[in-house]
């Protein structure tokens, strides 16, 4: 299949696209339903922690790699795939890492999860665009010829207000679990191991979930109050899955069959503004009722809405509506996979509160799915008005791991 | 029993001091344990969220107060006790509130706490130094004659390294629930409610509460690994919970009677070095063992430290040692009700991760209680090597309520 045919033609013929393209991987990673405090497999034909039924909590960093030779990157990565492997397995004990090592030494692991259990833990590594070219043009890793195209930075879009020190990265690593302090202790002691070699950009914690993808889990709503991920892709519908979110390896570096693209956006929500606006606004700039979550017109959530139907003074759906714009329609069948986690952070400085939207989505192509749907957004959606982004980047996400893989070893592969 | 009469005496002919002073209080607030969905009694002898077992999650916001007018702050006291009591009992239904008042009306909830239910939501309300008399001596809202002694502004200890941002304040809000959402909820809707006569000064997050305070809890560990507050002051101790949590009324302001304080102390963990000590060292530092959590020298968690017991050289709890300090046994009885919570707040811009203890007391008397403990710690600690203080507030707790009273109607009162 070209790269040109795979979009538009929304579930048609691309059945099973992914499937039994990574020969010798067990199964599709968090395909089952969550137990909350259970573990997800790590090893599998996708990294787990993407169509994962979402966990409730968030800790995302981003990293800038400052060691030079391709031979100490690998090394880390080794490390901290085995690292992943153990905390993910809920695995740390008062055995080995904590206090397992003897009285001196430095202990292997920081101890704050001890006994808590994986609960739920996932574990995905990306890689960002600088990791494979410098600003400069220098290939550091020799790994510049498997860039991949759609790994290109963003573009710039309207109204963007992006912070450097909340953008970009070398590499990225998504903590998910059930409980925010088995998120936290995962990252640390991942930062901790990677101390001289890479050190933290920028990191996000998140909290409620703000997108379901799983048909096992009912819709969170986000800080402006409404369901949010009503439409949003689930782990259960595997041809949309595999459409739209896992990269086949014939229109993509070979590297990066099975695995995906990672789009973080900061997004501040201005939520005094919305606060103040009438329950009415609010309803038309998202185009569904606030309490039910129904499209306009609607009744139940999980109806479609009808973009066609008439309202007093046009459309009753509005042209400017967020999910018009960010519609499977609206965008000639272009879909995501969200899995986006509310955020507050303080004052902002002038007596109100900073808080809003760390959206994180899944896609097999960002330049071809998100590209297009943040321009349609960025130029029209009447929820600018209450929104403003202000951190971005973008990572390739390699397949899951076989039984001798390590993070990036099908990009590092001789 | 007079006001130099009650330290020292370590629980002898206390006994239920606190009891019968407030009339017509139906109860203890929180003194059963927690029912992680459920709801906590609003009003009570004591307000509820200090002896409450501790919920998982913190949403703690200090605020500067900006009308000038006695009877407008005593409204939005009002209108802020009638949404405190209704957020706690989880009355936020698609039938009020969120999208109960009309299309044509900014809605009176935000909503993103609709259907999560009470989720063991408790807010505690405190008094600044400042609200009573500001900085220039002026008595903005005639209560400065009110104004308990206890509640002078902390002095400086040694090693402070406080940002003004993050200290003072005129009022805070402690906010804790088992779901984040629930707790910002809570507090996003008490300043919005609050604009233009209060702002948000500071706010802080935390989770995986660092303290115990009920027997019915295990003891969770801080970001240092370690467990954190086996032998702080639990609920079901009600004898000490009088001795030194609740003002009396005849060693304080009347109205403070059935009341706290509380001390927050923002308390960043340097955890690079942390983390690059051996296991001998963060054992010495803290005077416990990481893993069971037991003094050195015993073999359990809850055995008591053997202060005399002698080790190789010198004292096998290191004179220096963190819970010897911190003990009463050091401190002529002295103790505290712990109630921290860890944070993590992404990076510190040195690539590292900037993380550590929201340290929240409550005691009597913090000027009797707090500050000779912390001098104590902040000459002598260990621990002071790793941790730093960065941020410090001092609240006054008014008493629980009655069936007609607001927040701070003792205060208030003609």
């Amino acid at each position: 299949m070209s790269r040109r045919g795979w979009l538009g033609t929304a579930g048609v013929g691309v059945v099973a696209a992914g499937a039994g393209v990574v020969a010798g991987r067990a199964s599709r990673s968090g395909g089952s339903a969550s137990e909350s405090a259970g573990a997800f497999a790590f090893r599998g034909e996708h990294q787990a922690g993407i169509v994962t039924p979402a966990q409730d909590r968030l800790h995302f960093a981003a990293f800038d790699v400052h060691t030079e030779t391709r031979a100490e990157l690998i090394e880390l990565l080794r490390t901290w795939t085995a690292m992943a492997e153990r905390m993910t397995g809920g695995q740390e004990t008062t055995e080995n890492g904590a206090v397992g090592d003897g009285q001196y030494k430095p202990p292997s692991d920081t101890g704050e999860a001890l006994d808590l259990g994986p609960s739920g833990l996932t574990l995905t590594i990306g890689f960002g665009p600088s990791l494979f070219t410098t600003a400069e043009g220098v290939d550091r890793f020799a790994i510049a010829a498997r860039k991949p195209a759609a790994l290109a930075d963003l573009p710039k879009f309207s109204g963007d207000a992006l912070e450097a020190a909340r953008s970009g990265g070398d590499l990225a690593i998504q903590a998910c679990a059930d409980d925010p302090q088995v998120a936290v202790h995962a990252i640390r002691n991942l930062a901790r191991v990677g101390f001289g070699k890479v050190s933290v950009r920028w990191s996000q914690l998140g909290f409620g979930r703000t997108s379901s993808t799983s048909t096992s889990q009912t819709t969170p709503r986000n800080l402006l109050g409404f369901k949010d991920g009503t439409r949003n892709i689930k782990a259960e519908d595997e041809t949309e899955v595999d459409r739209s979110v896992w990269v086949d390896g014939h229109d993509d570096q070979a590297w990066m069959a099975g695995g995906s693209y990672l789009v973080a956006r900061k997004i501040r929500m201005l939520i005094e503004p919305w606060d103040r606006a009438t329950l009415h606004e609010q309803e038309r700039v998202i185009g569904r009722a606030k309490g039910s979550g129904a499209p306009l017109g609607g009744s139940e959530e999980f109806d479609e809405p009808d973009f066609a139907a008439a309202g007093a003074s046009g459309p009753l759906i509005d042209r400017d509506a967020h999910v018009r714009l960010a519609s499977a329609e609206e965008l000639n069948g272009i879909q995501i996979l969200r899995r986006g986690y509310n955020f507050t952070e303080g004052s902002d400085g002038f007596g109100h509160l900073d808080a809003g939207l760390f959206f994180i989505a899944y896609c097999r192509d960002p330049q071809r799915q998100f590209v297009p749907m943040q321009r349609n957004l960025a130029r029209n959606d009447a929820l600018n008005e209450y929104i403003k982004h202000v951190g971005s980047a973008v990572f390739a996400v390699p397949p899951g791991l076989g039984p001798e893989d390590y993070w990036g070893s099908s990009l590092f592969a001789p």
